[in-house]
């Protein structure tokens, strides 16, 4: 694996995001995301998992700079990709925390929201879903995510502001559950996940599942429609526009 | 247009709620809110709109004085018209937002919830819905629209007894979402609707129509059956006898 | 009836659990509970109902002592028995109001959630859903109960934990209305399931039960396979042995 490692510690699995300088999606990250979550989730001798990043990234997004070159055919490819990753961290029915070590927007924040919970690091980190901003349309499974941890209202209103989060925000709004220094980070989301490996595994499992019923049926549900719409949009020469200023900012020197 | 006049301002449609003293809605105003914003989701030239209404009210709800002398015929035909203008105003999908500046019960309440955001006047104003008090029964869409922003508990718990809020309450519960002087209504509800505005335009509203699925499947359901109870009770001696007295109250000359 | 017993004071029913030191349920407590709802639906005397136990219990939840010994046969036949007890109370359609004179977890919080308002007395008295810690997986109809009054991320995460609530906490978070001294329990639940009384009737109860449309579905939904994955994880090895240290602690005498 080129973009995360993964080690086990007395049966919880530990995966670290390691891609680049700030973890960004691109297609090879997501396809071994899935297929480490698809080992794992068959794997016996692990009982639940931690998925954290790197110092002051977690992840920032989808990685835009690569995207944005994508071919038709590819970009389209990707999305599915990324909605049905989407769709199989939601439905993991094993113990999963997510330890956020600094930004977590957008794509990142999606990873996050799939997990049972979240710890974040203190700092000058931001956390949340940007999609409307970057003139990327929001899909309903994405929404029915938010909606589970900060309820319908919050959810939406955030949405179509694109609102980013301080961590201090982001616990308030119960979109993170527990703020810690950095460096304690790792500790507090062990203590999370081992105190749900605690109960009998099956019980636990099963129920999650149950809990989940509707988010993992807007999840899984066909979205072919809304993404036709989406890569529409996705084409369409405003957020071209908005897209390519994004990517010039990112790829200029810092000052 | 008798009961609504709409002014233009820079891409943005004000539209003002005008009928009688408190803007009480009857079966040719909810025709000609249904027609301005179906000519407005047409209309390129449009970006956003503003609902307000006059001084002390934004609206009454619903015209009991006129809705009681409809016949059978016109009773049924006046309330499918009234939830099919609630589906299409949740649908409706460019920025909306409410200037409530007054009174906003009942069907007043239902048009500012089906907004994305809400301004209140500070004062003496009561909003919510008081359905069940008058002897109407709330169908399940309505529910939908109060849970959407208060969430299941408090908007079940709050039609049950058909709970009035002033505007400290409501914002407190989340019914709207920012109170101002009567005076500077208009500067803060077009604040928040230009920001919507401002974000690119595809994007935002296919995003908003992703985030109303459930809410616009729930308002667009087929109520047919919800009526024909509904309707019975309309015409139930209680009922009558219910609507009787508030319409006796409404029409007593003030001493 | 062995187990409840009910009085009637002008139209509104007081069912009194009653059964052993604890009132936990068994298949006779439940099938009693639900022949007397059934009744009382169809009772035009009766305009609605208050359920509560005896000091320092309302109900221990289901008699894990009794089913622990039931066969397989027996087993699936009070799990269907009591989901569908479940599904009956959710769809009642008269004012329901919950007086919980004591601790009420499990099965006794599962009947405290479907009514329209809980009552609790203040003391050192828990209540919650803790299904998880012994064994039993949580099926979706009983979710959907929770997060109905607490909202999904707060049901969601307790469920998870099987956390159990003080009366205080239970307070905070939703799960119940209102607390009182053990005195007054009795006039304040009397005084809820009244105010819900004076409404026009059949306007108040069809409105409840359109609240209530997809709560109901969600309880009146086909659960067998929910309910078979369920009955493997209750007759395994560590269910089994949960179950057994926790009848072992109820049946030693107190020192």
């Amino acid at each position: 694996m080129n973009t995360i490692s993964t080690s086990v510690k007395d049966r919880l699995a530990i995966i670290t995001l390691n891609r680049g300088k700030s973890n960004s999606l691109n297609r090879e990250m997501v396809t071994e995301l899935s297929d480490m979550l698809h080992n794992i989730a068959q794997d016996e001798n692990i009982g639940g998992v931690m998925i954290t990043g790197k110092d002051h990234f977690f992840s920032a997004g989808l990685d835009l700079i690569e995207l944005y070159h994508y071919n038709e055919e590819e970009a389209k490819s990707f999305w599915h990709l990324f909605l049905g990753f989407t769709a199989q961290i939601t439905a993991f029915k094993k113990p999963l925390v997510a330890a956020i070590n600094g930004h977590s927007p957008a794509g990142g924040c999606v990873i996050a929201l799939a997990c049972d919970a979240r710890v974040m690091a203190e700092g000058k980190y931001i956390i949340g879903l940007n999609e409307v901003p970057v003139g990327i349309i929001v899909p309903h499974s994405i929404f029915s995510m938010y909606a589970f941890w900060l309820g319908k209202s919050n959810a939406y209103k955030n949405l179509l502001e694109g609102k980013l989060f301080s961590p201090d925000e982001a616990l308030a709004i119960g979109l993170v559950d527990e703020l810690t220094k950095s460096e304690s980070i790792l500790t507090a989301a062990e203590r999370r996940v081992r105190k749900y490996m605690a109960f009998e595994a099956n019980t636990w499992q099963q129920s999650k599942l149950n809990l989940r019923k509707d988010l993992i049926a807007a999840t899984s549900a066909d979205q072919s429609k809304d993404l036709e719409i989406m890569l529409k949009q996705w084409w369409s020469p405003s957020t071209r526009a908005i897209l390519k200023s994004l990517i010039d900012g990112l790829q200029k020197p810092k000052s």
